[in-house]
């Protein structure tokens, strides 16, 4: 039994999402179809691209993960499939896979232009139903990859911040800073930076760092966001293990006019460089 | 397995449609269940009727399609189910089947009066869990249509516009006129009209027609939204084949104060009669 | 094949509740997973332990209940499993549970303290995936309770109204009325109340009561929602047997400035006591 997880940004109002699971079932009536968001803000590749990073690694080995926020639908962007040891990635070449290319280790990638697999007519519009759904249904039947259509050696992506660079360019600076970016505004208006828990470890003291985005800075990291006053910015680790902005009870990103690109600094106090 | 999808107004706060799919894998636990729209406008019986329309050619054949948008609730009205060589039909008898019955070959009406196949006791106010569920996976676990009720000849449909009228009523006009209507307005204000591409193949050149509604005309069959001016009125064919007019941008539903029933119609430039 | 239903406050923006369901399909990728609601208001324990009590009748006996609405998480609040001959329920132990322990029997209690049975590294902020998920996972595959954890007697309750007193406490007073309270407000702004169809047995003349809550009265229980006058306050049975108050299109909470935990007064036209 395959498991295919759907990520769009169709919403539920209309029959789009059940139309692809309604194709899906059509090829391999036995796959164990999952919903991981069918509310990604409209077109939003990034905002797809980091709810996929946070997702797929809690899916079992050989789960088949259908993305589908493309903007460019009916215009010569790729459709495309992409294989790790951890998953089968099926999505347009739009860099919704940028975080899955620079975590994993890219086995084989393949252009869906194998008209054999998709569905005929084929429309102008709905790739997801035409191109994707299947696509993803053929895998979980067990349809090679390289069936699918031509090898690609490479795939678009967008530029990832420092967290995602080479372990020796993560170092902090000489006075103790690490440079982040805001990779992500969650719904509640919090803003998950590219700083992660792990670049932390040499730092037990976590009430001594300082946090600056936007010209605020904020002191320590809080255990949660419970600890925050009303009002008041707070940093804390959130679930997948990156540095968060929050305002307890509002809204971090309008508090701050922040957005995803703004960058976040990291400092300890008093450090003093002594190489 | 069978497959059994679900279309209500129900929304997804409560847990109206938790509770029917309990009841369903209470009777036939290894039915699939997938959902195609909760959030049907509230007793909004054609749309819910169109979101069915576009969605049940994409299941496999044999799959039941359970439908509860049910302004009529605790009235006289009727619970049916319909068969077709496609697929079977669980719903409210208030015109929700009305596409059906216009495109598929009827084969079996029946009218779910036996009471054995409901729960007990039965609620005046949630006819899903009560009737339809029970109904539904009943037929997944195989039961004989005969069995839930009456033999009935006739149900409850609405009238549709020309698209659905025989082929030889379908031809345009002696001036190259086809006179259509706007049967859905999708959540993004996009007008979704019953001129079929189908109807268009006489007409190789799409850049030569003239689209009118509501006072305004749109000249020319875009290929895809991207194509569209901002905040101008574009049309293109959509994912299920017909004509639609969209503003790029915004909602055409809004610019053009249009809605459900208003006439659209479309004229090849130039066309005379040669009869 | 075990079911494990999902209740929680996560909405399906984010990929919360993906991440949940790949860590149970990676537990037990048999599992049939059925979402009862993620649109919990946030953080409202009161109103999860409705949704949950209005729909776990409905499912098979042995079926998995998961609740994550979660104000204490990272605190010191424990987490749980309960069985009771219906079902299994994991959960916080904040109150959610109230109607279960109030209805049901409870055969056993556990605190989920095992580490063995928990995702590791453990987040702060996000048990749902790395305590609950898990537990319903394991359970699901056949893991004995008591091996989540320890032994527990009692769990964190909420005080439920008089139609979970006991019998003898819920008979009218003298002058035959039945006081009652309200215990939730749905997304439409009706007011259920703990008053049952059930309270009402010796009432037969349903025409001849009048109910009272926040100085105004109903006379008189309708049989659906469209025998409301528009604008009118409105009293019926709803499809869990309780007594509700509506507002025909429009919200009785707004218009009574109603909420949970108002009295609701039932009162029969004429009753005299005598005793």
């Amino acid at each position: 039994v395959s498991i295919i997880t759907l990520t769009t940004d169709f919403g539920l109002a209309d029959g789009y999402v059940g139309t692809m699971k309604g194709v899906i079932l059509g090829i391999d009536p036995t796959a164990t179809i999952v919903d991981i968001s069918h509310e990604i803000a409209p077109q939003d590749v990034r905002a797809a691209a980091y709810t996929l990073y946070t997702t797929y690694p809690y899916f079992p080995q050989g789960t088949i993960h259908l993305v589908v926020v493309d903007p460019g639908v009916g215009s010569e962007r790729r459709a495309i499939a992409l294989r790790t040891p951890q998953a089968t990635f099926v999505a347009p070449d739009n860099g919704v896979l940028s975080y899955v290319v620079a975590d994993e280790r890219v086995e084989e990638i393949v252009h869906l232009n194998n008209s054999r697999y998709r569905l005929s007519p084929m429309s102008r519009t709905f790739h997801g139903r035409d191109i994707f759904a299947p696509a993803a249904a053929h895998l979980a039947r067990g349809i090679r990859l390289a069936e699918l259509g031509q090898t690609l050696t490479e795939i678009i992506t967008f530029p990832l911040p420092q967290r995602w660079a080479k372990v020796s360019d993560r170092a902090p600076s000489p006075d103790g800073t690490i440079v982040g970016q805001i990779i992500h505004v969650d719904r509640f208006g919090n803003l998950i930076t590219s700083i992660m828990s792990k670049d932390l470890v040499d730092h037990p003291l976590l009430r001594e760092v300082i946090i600056t985005t936007k010209g605020q800075s904020i002191r320590g990291i809080a255990s949660n966001y419970a600890e925050g006053m009303p009002g008041k910015l707070l940093a804390l680790i959130g679930s997948s293990d990156h540095l968060e902005i929050a305002v307890s009870g509002g809204s971090a990103s309008q508090t701050l006019a922040a957005k995803v690109g703004d960058e976040v600094l990291l400092k300890v106090e008093g450090h003093e460089d002594k190489r």
